[in-house]
């Protein structure tokens, strides 16, 4: 088997801490193809992982592995879950971070992987999860990995609230070049044109691109991965609206 | 097909859009290897960009295949360019990023990439580039992928000027380790030594390693990657000189 | 031949140099399996480089090839040595970055690397280590490389002193998480339960993970890659004792 198998953390590319995980990866499953979403997830932000998965898992192939290691409660008596759904896996601690993913899929299982019991010098994502997400790279069973979890850990993951023709969103994201992307997705703002209020200041969109505002001037679209977006075309929404994630934004029908 | 795919941007690494186009990539052409330059070009720096690529092509084997997306017109009607050069292949918007690497081989050739006409949500490192370079690592004809590209569109590469026995050339790179690269090549200064100067200072060259010099102090030399450099053994030429990029370097037969 | 190939350099992320070192293996290796321990090891510490190593190889397949390019004299006269210990090679400067891997393997063997002499353009990392990382991925003999290597450099890796019931010894690490890694290892310490002294405070330890302790406050633990570390639960130890690398850290039998 060729299977990808994704890698998304906390752990920065400072420490061996990723490389030792794929080396564990590669011991078991050594086909794998592995590919890194990102490392640079804020220390323990599980909202900015469940993000970061969220508009990536559905362009990787069917079968694929996504392993995600961002964990507050490492070492803690959380479990360690595996989910099926939309026809790839996901591993990682049963802390929500797969909870937009899976309420996105009505057929979503989700179980426990079995393992001994926490020792001093467990290190959960090396010798619990980069086992088994190479042990599903491997063909081997969903089912076989553990038991059926019961009541998973659910993410309170900010969802818009629509009133007649207003949503009230946030930005959730800021990326490197300073795109603000927000929590609406299409179904929130079901209009062809629309007015956006953030930060005291108020935009018309959809634009069609970046391209389409003048060089430094802010504008709003349907973004790539499929959310709100407000952006400076050649420039940071982020440091021109001094905004960030948290910060409300109104939608309006015109 | 094994082919070999590198990538070059400037999405940095803490954001998923790296990540999503490996996924477009593998699920297309499952056997690709996969090798990043880097992802750290700053936003929008297309001429960092074509040195990144030009410095680093001819070390991967043939038929490797260059997808690099610094794009400050994304979106808008710029084309999606194709080039076959130096053996190897370049995918990337026409916006001049491998002028410097066509300007090289005199058979290069260019076509420009046929996609769908860009929709709102299209990202088209990940839409219309990543898939082409798919296609060319799956072996599919260079020809295919669309029509000649007439008059593309061509970066302003800064030449040395050479008058008599004077070249006046520029920083066009400063490394992490502080190292100055300038655009000044062998042919532009065909010396067995030479005179340089940099921000006030001057130095003789050219030594033959960096440890040539006492530990803190400069030198200049004939780089690895092929250019004219100004380093301090273990120390950082762009902090001893205070100066960057763009900084004017003269270099004069003795 | 698949064999993993793994890379640690202080290179950074941000220049071509990983990438051209990736295309030279993949060239004569087409099959070789590439995984990043870490480009940011800081310019030129060796000593963080070996620490890298020494607690990343063991999670590697059989036949693994670790290549480590952290040089301080890159250019000088030093040789380059290939090293085969615990089942594993090792290819890198002979500055000492193997040191405490060596010393852990009493069959450990070196040898150093026949190469043309160093020429101005050389950059060894990509002319002459890269070359020989993909040899012995190729299932070359170790032996072709080159010659026994004599009295190869050592690193002076600091030891933690045990006199009756204490233990001085040092913070080696300061990880992504501000976590410390100290040189002490169970060995050094064997004690069930120990008081702990860094930076004018104490601890007793050591505690059985991360979460043993409230939020914010400090604990001691044997951690997963083998080392006595001390860490703040969902903080930064590094912030919290005000210390880092160098410190001195006092464990005492109760």
């Amino acid at each position: 088997m060729n299977s990808v198998i994704t890698l998304t953390t906390d752990f920065g590319t400072r420490d061996n801490y990723v490389g030792v995980m794929k080396g564990v990866i590669l011991a078991l499953a050594p086909k794998a193809r592995l590919v890194d979403l990102t490392h640079e997830i804020e220390p323990h932000a599980t909202a900015e992982a469940a993000f970061c998965l969220l508009t990536a898992f559905s362009h990787f192939p069917p079968g694929a592995v996504h392993l995600a290691v961002v964990d507050p409660g490492v070492g803690a008596s959380r479990a360690v879950c595996a989910a099926h759904a939309h026809g790839q896996f996901f591993i990682g601690p049963d802390n929500g971070l797969f909870t937009p993913i899976l309420d996105r899929d009505p057929a979503a299982r989700i179980r426990r992987v079995r393992h001994d019991p926490p020792a001093s010098r467990t290190f959960h994502g090396r010798d619990v999860m980069a086992p088994a997400a190479a042990r599903l790279a491997l063909g081997e069973p969903f089912e076989a990995l553990g038991p059926v979890l019961e009541n998973p850990v659910r993410l309170a993951w900010p969802t818009p609230e629509q009133k007649g023709r207003t949503t009230r969103g946030q930005v959730i994201h800021a990326d490197r070049f300073g795109n603000l992307v927000t929590n609406i997705e299409p179904g929130h703002a079901p209009w062809d044109f629309f007015e956006l209020a953030l930060a005291g200041r108020s935009l018309t969109g959809p634009a069609p691109a970046y391209a389409a505002a003048p060089k430094g001037m802010p504008l709003a679209l349907w973004a790539s991965h499929g959310f709100l977006e407000i952006a400076v075309n050649q420039g940071s929404a982020q440091a021109f609206f001094k905004a960030g994630p948290g910060q409300e934004v109104l939608v309006c029908a015109p």
